[in-house]
């Protein structure tokens, strides 16, 4: 270990700059960590030093700073002090510094700056003096008290404002900079009146008071509740602690030679190559951040001061190749000296974030590897979505949970019916619904778009419409949406069935009238390759389509996990093809079910005898058996996974309140029909009061046999049409909701018998993988001996969510996960990014056991957390061969597929 | 290990009976190891031997015998030809064998006996003549080739049946006995060409071929599916196998000095001394079981043939006093001579389960321990519940299930106002209903009996009858309820309102008219106490009461798990204390929100203002306080469990359903109240599509914070009247379906700021213990993170069942229950007896992973699971400190406690 500076202490908690480095981040933060780096380089960094970590730490664990903490910044200070040759509270010459908080991981929770530490009522005077400049040695009193009042001592920021308010008024003045140095000396005195009034005690005129207070303040803003819920957000260790920096005060408020700016080494907005920056002579870093006065760009600061620009341009330059990576920095110039005050890795944009990473590897500092890494799913989902045009003009109408994104324009709606009969004729159409349910289906697909005012992102509209790459707007709770009258108002403004609406999927809002919108290149090349996707593009945009591919061919051959998706016909299957599925791993077949077919299904609750429910079984086999044949010849030889009937029967019968009413009229009318007491007195037979724990899944299946028989018989048949057209089909037999090996025991001998069955009758061998969903904690408990009767388990995540919890998405979602999300018990919903403490280890389980029951069993998921970023590391890191998505999201698991194995390679040779 | 009778073989798979002992019923079955046992103590046992289970298991391993074992039975025959002068397959003195199955747990799946091997065409007129009697020996003949046909070559019964129906037709007799020898011979032959037409070759007639069919069969056996099943139900391993004993015939049926019997060493009826049996001169085994002829009592036995009749009873003593318990004795007497051919410890009645244990203990036979090992908690509730006389004549009216037992006798009414109203002028009352919901529970608690016509044993109705000891028979289906009507009508019958009728709660019986009730006296004793048990009793019911008694005070005694009950009131708390209840584990508060108070919480919904909404609140506080303080009087310084509201707040409201019909009708009416709009419009927001899994417990506390600081304020102000009063309250505040550490964090800031105003306000230290349920699969997993925020956890394994399996037991139990039972899938419904490898693998990771966070953590049960017997032993073995359960099953649990620390110790020191 480094000492630091000369003192010998049974511990160091202070390091100078220049001894740390970039790799420190863990002690000095990251802040202090690049502050050090830059030392090392030679860069001219004001002399400082960190406070480390590890003394943050003893100070959350014991409530005190570590008892030599104190000797050691006295030391640093004097180090400080001899560099500079200014003495720290001295009157001659004031040794000035800024104290910055700086943890490993950059976290807006917490403290972040107090300037000219050091200065009281006599050093001000030193300053003053030294800077020949009264209102600027007063004016940064004036922003000291003010930091610390803030920061440090929690005074509210409004009573330092007013203040400065009411001095403005007094001298007839509207900025700060109109003041005079006496009215700043005044502001100064009420400043410190605050102070005292606020905390009780004046405002320490000892500089070192002044920086141990600063520092106990940093340390203790790691608590701070904003802070906390930060680190949960973005998965942060709370035991990390924050380093602190002292820093050297430089100022760019000394004239005209002098200035303050932030300076990117490439576009963080586009990606293009370039040293991009803002510059504001004579100001201090605050200013930039609060755009008072226009900044300059780095040319007009070349003109300014060439030499600090040439300066400023080097340093640049090294520290990208350094980094390597786009660089965020900030500067400082003082009486025409360049002084680097902090740089870190840049954010940037999506397309900025794909375009730099291919050009990194182009100029050869960094690998593909890397490229992969340095880009997200996310930023692929962004790119993928058409957009408003941001320099349109917008009348807005109400705002809902951005549930599944993109830009939709069309005339409102509000039932299936017109949605489908108005798209026929060529409209587009918004389907404006208070939610859908499965009879909207035939609606949703003709719609652009879905506005529902109930339900949250994973509600049916939002499930469905994601899932069919349908924007939506869902749980737009202002508006009250009139079917009947077909109308929907909202905040004092009323839409009827035609008007033309717009509604932004990616940000939950929706406009009045039609908002221009623009495609992306990104998504036409994800889904029709790369020269259709080129076809027709300016050059910046092909650039970051060029760009997207060679990235997303490195991801597809860096992953191990193959990615397939969730799809329920021919159409469906085929599109997921061209967007790079390899497979399908769940094709819902209830949705063969609805639309017209519905009456075979009431035919089947609804009979009489058994012969009369077999016939009703038959006729639907006849109308199975081509949709299997269509999503089977679209699919090729990849596997298909094909789940038999999950949902309750009675899903498929009108809803009962509705039919009760209907009877109830009719028999206050006289008008009563036998269909319809008879349909209702069905629907109270098989009505459930949580249809979400009901007779459903194979439990349907064991105790209506004929409907699984039907189904099995239906994919064989297809399975037998599809092979004699040449096709190879690879078919995977799904089992819902079992939660036990004995309910696949059972089933899996009747399907076995059936195909065996249709094999002999059409001369061939169907000897078709029959898997179960693992979608129950039960199931996940009981995978060791369910693994045995299973040749493949996919992880229905959605369901294992509700019940691992108890909740339902379609109950709770809306009811209470805003309160739970604000008070940050979830950080995240449950059903968008796997909960991996909790149905995660479920997961585990599963796997684990499932695997020691039967080696190198074929394991996926097919929830809908198959198609987000993190669930699918996790589902890399449990060992899963496969993740399916819907098809829009196959793209994204692709690539985070791919970063998941450079991950996963990465942290194991760090642990290794 | 001792070696098989002088054969020199690498593994020993047959011992003859001379050479084992009962302690070796693992090896050679239950049956094998008794007859050991008896040929050791010197009994008259007919030479024979066993072949092990070893030797089935390597047949049910590799699917055939040991290569040994042909040779090691040839020579075990070998030795029984010596040892009784009889050669296998000759024709002078031809030895006889049955061959009898025998697991180690008795196994009524399995096939059982085949009597009279080594019978064949010559043989039997060997036997003709060694008898002296043609047609005895045909008749034996006739039954080798009927039980062969049957258990080892699977031929119908039905088909030798009908051949000997014809035969006495033909002969125009009524009774086999009065065919003859020449009529029995014909019956033979026609036997022997069944054989060979179903099975295709002709009856064997080399003995040792007859042999090994039936060992194998035997084998077989074990994997019929009825045994299958029975194991799964009985909990026995699937691959123990079974024994086959082969054993010398003797036969009862050479005339009147010979016989057969069946005896035990007491009543097994009422457990009274003496010797009880049943004996049938002229008779083989079968004949006893089919019960044609009229048995004799051992008396009339004793008069028959005094020599054999005092050699038995003799032998039952040694039996007795060698098994130091009831034995179950089964003889033959051949001739003047007693063959013993079986005994077991057997089975009995509850009464006489309780008396013989303790005549045992004053006996000096056995230990208090092994008294209370000798009864069980099944048993107990036997006995608690009335009955209907037996001796009584009824008129039966419909069927449903025995979902709380019991015996009741009452008017019918259809609605809980009527019951309420009848029940107050002194009317006795059955509710009878479709189902039931939370409003019927004034009407449930004035009634004598529940019938419902839906749900099983688990619904509404169900549970809370169990909980409040009535009795209730739930799911007649074949009952069609008609509430307005005030009728209900099943099998051709209809009951008008004002009917009595009569439910048996223990069968699941309805009859109509009243039928005669017999009360319990160990009820009474148990929940009044010994001499309030005894008074007025005769000398048998009070030598059972005392009997009952000093089990239940041995159980006590050994016990380590304490017994609470879940009481919700005064009243019940009281009882449950009565029954020796040491607690109370979960008062549900949702019941002090019901009834007239209904109202309140319609304000709370419905309010349109914050403060609106407070009032309601409050309101609700003062009613809330009383109640609590009388539960804690009741309670004394026993802890008392407070579950804060858990059910979602639309279970207060009306029906939505319902209310939309009658606004719809109203609006047809012109006669919509405000009311009644404003109700729907609640109704509507607050409509969960699956309530179980929406906005409830401590979601709902969490979302409406008010409800929960009412009730903890009510609560704690109860607490400090009561202790005003003298009282020393304990009492645990419990928060419902919390899944994640954070929930419980941020309620028990608000309870605990809430605990410290109230303690403050009153000058008293409120330290009230603050705990969860564990009733979600995640408050499972995270139970080591909850740990660290709860006091004490609760398991509700009833929601646990719930969300594990995913199914609600509202709904899926009449739905598929049945047939999962059918199936095998369930042995027992999981919602009665706690499904142990599932459900039960979470309690045990929350045991674990929670009192590794917080060592000596208080644990319990709260759900019905904690009544339950076999349950019970679960829960001691996974170490909670107690289990809660209705005051009605308070004895049982104390009883099943004491026992589940004995079988521990048993089983530890067994493992030692």
């Amino acid at each position: 270990m480094v000492c630091g500076g000369g003192v010998t202490a049974t511990h160091t908690y202070v390091y100078d700059f220049t001894e740390g480095d970039r790799s420190q981040a863990d002690l000095l933060g990251g802040k202090g960590a690049n502050l050090a780096e830059m030392t090392r380089l030679g860069l001219p960094v004001p002399p400082g030093f960190t406070i480390t970590t590890e003394a943050c730490r003893v100070f959350l664990d014991t409530g005190a700073s570590p008892a030599e903490l104190p000797a050691q910044i006295e030391a640093a200070i004097g180090r400080l002090e001899s560099t500079t040759g200014r003495t720290f509270g001295s009157v001659e010459r004031p040794l000035l510094v800024s104290v910055r908080s700086g943890a490993k991981f950059s976290m807006p929770g917490m403290m972040e700056t107090v300037l000219n530490v050091g200065l009281n009522d006599e050093t001000v005077e030193g300053l003053a003096r030294a800077s020949a400049d009264r209102r600027f040695a007063y004016d940064s009193y004036r922003r000291l008290i003010q930091m610390f009042g803030k920061t440090v001592l929690g005074i509210s920021g409004h009573q330092f404002e007013l203040c400065l308010d009411k001095a403005r008024a007094d001298a007839g003045v509207t900025s700060d900079s109109d003041l005079s140095a006496e009215q700043i000396e005044q502001v100064v005195a009420r400043y410190k009146e605050i102070i005292e009034e606020r905390s009780g005690s004046p405002f320490p005129q000892d500089p070192r008071a002044q920086l141990a207070a600063t520092v106990t303040a940093v340390f203790a803003s790691w608590n701070t509740e904003r802070a906390v819920i930060y680190r949960r957000r973005e998965d942060i260790p709370d035991d990390l602690g924050t380093a602190v920096n002292i820093c050297t005060m430089v100022f760019g408020n000394l004239g005209q030679t002098s200035g303050t700016g932030v300076c990117f080494t490439r576009d963080p907005a586009t990606g293009h190559r370039g040293s991009y920056g803002d510059y504001l002579p004579n100001a201090q870093g605050e200013d930039v951040v609060a755009g008072i006065r226009n900044t300059l760009s780095l040319d007009e600061m070349k003109a300014l001061d060439p030499a600090a620009h040439d300066q400023l341009l080097r340093t640049m330059d090294l520290l990208e190749s350094h980094y390597r990576d786009l660089c965020d920095i900030e500067f400082t110039v003082e009486q025409g000296t360049l002084w680097m005050l902090q740089t870190r890795i840049g954010k940037r944009t999506p397309a900025a974030a794909f375009r730099i990473a291919v050009q990194l590897v182009d100029e050869g500092v960094i690998t593909m590897d890397e490229a992969v890494m340095r880009v997200t799913g996310a930023q692929l989902t962004q790119l993928m979505y058409p957009q408003f045009d941001p320099e349109s003009l917008r009348t807005h109408f109400v705002t809902g949970m951005a549930a599944s994104p993109g830009a939709a324009v069309g005339r409102a709606v509000f039932d299936s019916a017109t949605a489908e009969e108005w798209a026929d004729r060529g409209e587009k159409v918004i389907l404006v619904r208070r939610e859908t349910n499965p009879d909207d289906l035939g609606g949703m697909i003709a719609a652009e778009g879905i506005l529902t005012s109930r339900g949250g992102k994973t509600s049916h509209a939002a499930v469905v419409a994601r899932g069919m790459g349908r924007t939506c707007v869902a749980g737009a709770d202002q508006l009250v949406v009139e079917v009947d009258a077909r109308r929907a108002s909202a905040n004092g403004t009323m839409i009827v069935e035609g008007d033309v609406i717009s509604i932004d999927g990616s940000s939950g809002e929706v406009y009045l009238g039609s908002v221009p919108v623009i495609e992306s290149p990104v998504a036409r090349y994800l889904e029709f390759g790369l020269e259709q996707g080129l076809a027709g593009l300016g050059e910046s945009d092909a650039d970051l389509v060029r760009a997207v591919h060679r990235v997303m061919e490195h991801a597809d051959a860096t992953r191990r996990m193959r990615v397939r998706a969730n799809a329920d016909n021919g159409a469906d299957a085929a599109r997921s093809v061209s967007f790079g599925a390899e497979g399908i791993g769940l094709c819902r077949t209830e949705h063969m079910f609805l639309g017209d077919r519905r009456v075979y299904v009431e035919r089947i609750i609804l009979a009489s005898s058994p012969d009369e429910q077999q016939r009703a079984i038959d006729a639907l086999l006849e109308l199975q058996r081509p949709d299997f044949i269509e999503i089977l010849e679209a699919m090729g030889d990849r596997p298909v996974t094909i789940r038999l009937l999950d949902p309750p029967l009675h899903e498929f019968l009108p809803d009962r309140a509705e039919l009760m009413v209907r009877t109830a009229l009719a028999e206050r009318d006289g008008t009563t029909t036998t269909e319809d007491v008879e349909l209702l007195a069905a629907v109270n037979r098989l009505h459930e009061s949580n249809p979400m724990l009901g007779l459903r899944g194979v439990r349907l299946g064991l105790v209506i046999p004929g409907l699984y028989v039907m189904q099995t018989r239906a994919l064989a048949e297809a399975v037998c049409e599809v092979r004699r057209r040449g096709g190879a089909p690879q078919v995977e037999i799904m089992v819902p909701l079992v939660g036990s090996a004995h309910e696949l025991r059972f089933i899996r001998a009747s399907i076995e018998e059936v195909l065996h069955d249709v094999g002999a009758a059409n001369g061939m061998q169907l000897d078709l993988a029959i898997g179960t969903m693992i979608e129950l904690p039960r199931a996940a408990l009981r995978a060791g001996s369910i693994a045995r009767r299973a040749d493949f388990f996919s992880f229905g995540t959605n369901d294992l969510t509700q019940t691992t919890w108890g909740f339902s998405r379609d109950d709770v979602e809306a009811a209470f996960f805003a309160a739970y999300l604000s008070m940050g018990v979830f950080t995240v919903s449950p059903f968008e990014t796997l909960d991996e403490i909790g149905v995660g280890r479920l997961v585990q389980i599963a796997v684990e056991e499932g695997r020691a029951a039967s080696p190198g069993m074929k394991m996926g998921v097919c929830g809908e957390h198959g198609g987000d970023p993190r669930s699918i590391h996790f589902f890399h890191r449990v060992g899963l061969d496969y993740v399916s998505c819907s098809p829009l999201r196959v793209p994204v698991a692709r690539l985070e597929a791919g970063r998941a194995t450079l991950a996963a390679r990465t942290s194991t040779s760090a642990s290794a």
